[in-house]
């Protein structure tokens, strides 16, 4: 039998996307929809004075302008998050952050609801505000929130719940041995402190959503988002409504990254149509979007202790969020990249506090890596460090405390299916570690360095899927993925046309709408492939054998001697076979009807100690990505020169090769603008000062340098044919193997990102002449 | 428990509709869009000797004007149907009726694709042409098509695949006993002949599709569709894809009939699409409706042979059905109709011959009562008739020959779960016959009459629906029924409510779409409570038995203990209970999942003995229908006056009892039409002479009398607790009531409709002093 899987099939989407044709949520038009403009706040945190749309609403082809006052005739509690139920819908008497959205103007067309938009004069009593996350951590910030509202996934946060008096949301902690008594025992006791920046998702479809108002009196909402299923949680929470009353429903994305996850848009143009009584269409600007969601700055604090013979007997992590003003799903990140703070590495004392801190800045959430590219970037880096201090080879002391397949990881979950050997391996040898480096004596300085990081899947999380077999041989499928540019309808296809035995062509895969696909968790962290693989395979393997036993006794061979291959059911190693068609036509008489299962896939976990964070079963699976470096460093300006960069990562199998590599690379090459030219600044009000891809620099084709991918497939036990997520792996490792090769190159250490040409001249001019190489 | 099955709720959509808000796919736009006009054939009979599109391409806005030379580009077999494979998505050579589409003229609006039409100009070579149903039938009458071309479904009909010499498309026939040796022995041989005209749907939104091709090569089609599983089906046959890479996609439809049902603008709209590379909508106007499909004109020739005692002996019934030009569904019409032509009365010999006859009229097919209303006009007038020639009381006459529960059918089923004999006693006692009737001596008299009458539901047909429990208890239910304005997504909701104990409105049900429904035979005869009843029924079934497996472990008791009611699985008798929503909570830790499942209703079926007609299993169910009627007619004018109208239906269960009511008398208001005003009539030529509502006169509100509407609950065995169709019932028995309350006020006796004054007036003309009462 041909393979679907295993075989890099075409996008199905592939030529409507490069002929510009797709049908992207940011092109949808209802009819009588009206467009809705946000009026954004002006100051970082103040008392909403006055409010005057008076002008705005002379403005022609204006509808209707909305504050929080309309917003609570619909919703007497307007506060969401998936998280927590901290953010309203329109500001409340209070803002928070520069950019928050205080009104929304409605009108006819675009253009008019600008003009209103502009019009709209908002008057502020400013309170003293903070951006730092450590600053905002400690007792005597000014506090953002009169209560933490943490929702009910968050029911365990009760120590919390209610607190007036601080920006911490949330402090996940871990602790395995006795890490105090370790480190006053080690040999060496190293301390390292590291930063990230805020980042901007920038999905080159802003965020958008339509609203309107159902037949029946619920609720449609067109959106781009990556989790239509927690969309609907949400609407259907804050409007009082059974969740079948609300359908979200999206379309290819434009990219995602993060941007469009969680409730963003869909709250409020769901009021703006039952207000209106007409469709409303928001989308934003990418300089909006700026504001909508970041990936969290981050301030990470490692520490330590090394016997001498380099094995790493205890280490205590401490990580402060910069979660912005509104928790969004912050609080997960805290914990889920806390979990894992500590790195790739057996150590038997481990201690780890990781927190959630609300600041006066755009809220941050997900983005590609949920954290783990910041704690990579800390406990890469210190490693390398941590190496140098004791005179080792960087390579062989990660090899000698690596985390094998079998060994117990720090949260007290043995990694079953993990490849870390295997991945560092493979980057090893394609770096050929071995071959001494050409290094310039001029300006130029070359070097190379690497980094390897260890993620878990966000656990618990469940998908379902729905498979039905036409009566023509053909297949539909209901999955809840979005397609955010990953090519999930391709392996989706693929994984059914496996398992039914089908070409992929007749596989039609819908777009995610919660009125008829199943519940998911999300588009997110990596978790697709595995977990809505595993259910539409387990939905197809059902449908095969309904199949299977209608056409046994039509091939007069019992069910476990048959198989299907190319839309016929043989029997294997006989003679008889017979047409899916021709089965489904016995059941009715005509070609008509049709086989339909469901399936729904929840790997198994367990909560971890609230005290410990240990837990024999914290996630479903993990995942591992490395990076290489080769490096050419201009002393004299500072200018990085990525030469070659390799990105190693496990797929357990690869479904789709070039869909596989397509991840890793875009990745690798999203994780290089992190490293070395992306990072959203702001000024000492809180005001963006890079809005918008004029200011922001996300890597062009141009700062793309030759990129090697190498696939492990050491197959996932319970993964679809194998498999597991790599949407995220490529963003692991790139910038401490980058920061690690400017040592190697410059002897320059730098503990920040963005590696940007100023930042990497000052850390050379910084440098003793003694620590160059 | 309290039970939503039996109560009368209220519509899901009845607010948006009353407030002229609901979502029609008339009021359906897509982005980029273009708008199509037809050119219609001006001829009935023709070949085509030219195509001018000059003038028309010259037209400011007209972007593309297709005929059949593009379309053959697209499709090179371009002839579709649901029953024959004979219909040009547009005229190939030649033109069979007048109004039959020529070419298509695609423009940014609407004004300038009419504007195109009206300059293309086409040139016809004319052909005989034959318009009687009697006349076609001959040997001698001009043929229509090359060659009949029956589809996959018609495989049986050998002795006609692929004649050239005949317009007979279909010849069914029933036979039983020995009719020509018991009409021989019979004491009364009584002959006579019906006529019906041909009548429009007239559905409010007319008829209209938008075509599109979807971003993964395959088609979308939005259509006001009654049946998009055919439609797809047809589409995909044509096109040579796959069922799963073509989507029909519905909404609310502003009236059906059968005017909606199979394929009508769906393959046209996907040729411009996919020529024109944009999406293209097709909204035809009243009488371009009236110009695609009809209900059948027939000629309806029956002869019995009655004994002595009044056992009706023999019967003879020869059909012919005025097809028109294409089959569409005629020739299963002509089947079904056939079937049941002898009348739900026990007779032991019966010949049936049934014709679907091609003529040079607009193609004629299924219509609210598939046949019935024709054949039932027929054989209740001649039960009156026979009765009178007997001098039996009419309704006495029926009580004694009328097949009771348990009686074998003419077809050899046995009628197992009939009401014939419940419905004709409701009917007997709403109207009070042993009441003398107050008949006046003026030139008004007043008289009343009963029919009765029975259909079998097609079969085979098959149903598939998908029934999801969300996390928060809410249900979401995919059910291929179109909701034609009959309520079925109230009805639907009620059975799923009822099945697993939720409030209805907590269950959301979706429009059909072929993506995400599973298949559905389709919205028509009377079928879809039963089937797609059955089919929601066994899903939400199935997940309220997945659902107390998981809550049987959190109530400490066994699942044969648990029941469920209004949201909560409770403990039988016992203390224990818990909502779904914590009962979903249990499976994933979080408020997240759901439980799904489908289920395929297909009832058994013994196809028929082509030479015999008989099968021990022709149909599902049987549908009872009676009407009763009391007139005033106008001597002197023949303006008829129906004082009260009372229909008798037999629903198995009412599931909701307004919805019931409100079908069997919109069903009877509709028969009303075709009893005494509706025809569609044509000049010599063929040329529609009553094009639109202007001249083609539907009953208005000051048209319809008082109506008593009785609904008769005899359970259906095997229909969802308890149910079945009533959506034709209504229309089955009214216009022989009123002919037989005409000819007990006047003696005249109408043998053709509609009973206009005119006709009314000529029969009590034709009748002499001695035959009135």
């Amino acid at each position: 039998m041909k393979s679907t899987v295993g075989h890099s099939a075409t996008r199905t989407e592939g030529v409507a996307k490069t002929s510009g044709r797709v049908s992207y949520i940011h092109n949808l038009a209802v009819p009588g929809m009206l467009h809705a403009k946000l009026v954004r706040s002006l100051v970082a945190h103040a008392t909403i004075s006055s409010i005057d749309t008076e002008a705005a609403r002379a403005v022609p082809g204006v509808h209707a302008i909305i504050t929080a006052a309309e917003v609570l005739t619909v919703l007497p509690d307007p506060y969401f998050g998936p998280a927590f139920h901290d953010q309203p819908v329109l500001a409340v008497d209070k803002v928070r952050f520069v950019g928050e959205p205080v009104a929304v103007v409605l009108a006819d067309d675009v253009r008019a609801a600008e003009e209103g938009a502009a019009l709209v004069d908002v008057q502020y009593d400013e309170l003293p505000a903070v951006f730092d996350e450590v600053a905002a951590a400690a007792p005597d910030a000014p506090v953002l929130h009169e209560e933490l509202r943490p929702g009910t996934a968050f029911a365990d946060l009760k120590h919390l719940k209610g607190r007036r008096d601080t920006n911490v949301a949330l402090d996940y902690q871990l602790r395995r041995g006795d890490v105090d008594a370790a480190l006053a025992a080690a040999d060496h006791v190293v301390t390292h402190t590291f930063t990230t920046p805020a980042i901007a998702h920038a999905p080159l479809e802003p965020v958008v959503a339509i609203g309107q108002v159902a037949d029946d009196g619920g609720l449609i909402i067109h959106s781009a988002t990556q989790n239509p299923s927690i969309a609907r949680l949400e609407v259907a929470r804050l409007f009082g409504l059974p969740e079948s009353m609300v359908s979200i429903r999206t379309g290819f994305l434009g990219g995602g990254f993060g941007a469009k996850l969680y409730p963003k848009l869909e709250p409020l143009v769901a009021v703006c149509a039952v207000l209106a009584r007409r469709p409303v269409r928001l989308a934003l600007s990418m300089e909006e979007t700026f504001s909508t969601l970041t990936r969290h700055a981050s301030t990470i604090t490692i520490t330590s202790g090394v016997d001498a013979d380099g094995t790493i007997a205890a280490r205590r992590v401490d990580v402060w969020w910069n979660g912005g003003a509104y928790a969004d799903i912050g609080p997960r990140v805290t914990q889920k990249a806390g979990l894992t703070a500590a790195g790739p590495y057996r150590i038997a004392n481990v201690a780890i506090d990781s927190r959630a801190v609300y600041t006066n800045l755009p809220p941050a959430g997900a983005m590609r890596g949920f954290g783990v590219p910041q704690v990579a970037w800390a406990y890469e880096r210190h490693t390398d460090l941590l190496a140098r201090e004791l005179g080792r080879d960087p390579v062989a002391f990660r090899q000698q405390n690596l985390l094998h397949r079998g060994a117990e990881h720090h949260t007290g979950t043995v990694l079953a299916d993990t490849a870390n050997e295997e991945v560092l391996a493979e980057l090893v040898q394609a770096m050929d570690l071995d071959r001494p480096i050409e290094r310039s004596q001029g300006p130029v300085r070359r070097g190379r360095g690497i980094a390897i990081a260890l993620k878990a899947v966000v656990t618990p999380s469940t998908s379902g899927a729905v498979v039905r077999l036409n009566a023509d041989g053909s297949a539909s499928v209901q999955c809840p993925t979005v397609d955010v540019g990953q090519g999930s309808m391709t392996a989706m296809a693929q994984l059914v046309a496996e398992t039914l035995g089908l070409p992929a062509s007749r596989v039609r895969v819908t777009h995610a709408d919660t009125d008829t696909t199943p519940y998911d968790t999300g588009t997110l962290g990596s978790r697709s492939t595995y977990h809505a693989g595993n259910a539409v395979v387990g939905a197809a393997t059902a449908v095969r054998e309904e199949l299977l036993e209608v056409a046994a006794p039509l091939l007069g061979a019992p069910v476990e001697d048959l198989e299907v291959e190319g839309g016929e059911v043989l029997v294997r190693g006989g003679q008889g076979r017979i047409s899916f068609r021709d089965v489904m036509v016995s059941r009715v008489g005509v070609q008509a009807g049709s086989i339909t299962h469901a399936h729904e896939f929840t790997p198994d976990y367990t909560a971890p100690d609230p005290e410990t964070g240990q837990s024999p079963r914290i996630t479903a699976f993990w995942m591992t990505g490395a990076a290489g470096a080769e490096v050419e460093v201009d002393t004299e300006t500072g200018q990085l020169r990525v030469t070659r960069l390799v990105v190693v990562g496990d797929a357990g199998r690869a479904l789709n090769p070039e869909l596989v590599r397509t991840q890793l690379t875009g990745a690798a090459v999203m994780q290089l603008g992190m490293s070395c030219s992306e990072e959203l600044t702001h000024d000492e009000d809180g005001q963006l000062t890079s809005p918008g891809l004029g200011f922001y620099k996300v890597p062009g084709f141009l700062d793309v340098p030759p990129i090697e991918c190498i696939v492990v497939e050491v197959p996932q036990r319970d993964g679809p044919y194998g498999a597991k997520g790599v949407g995220e792996t490529g963003t692991f490792a790139v910038a401490p193997a980058l920061a690690n090769a400017i040592a190697d190159a410059t002897g320059a250490d730098l503990h920040a990102l963005p590696m940007t040409a100023e930042r990497v001249l000052a850390a050379i001019e910084a440098t003793t002449e003694e620590d160059q190489p």
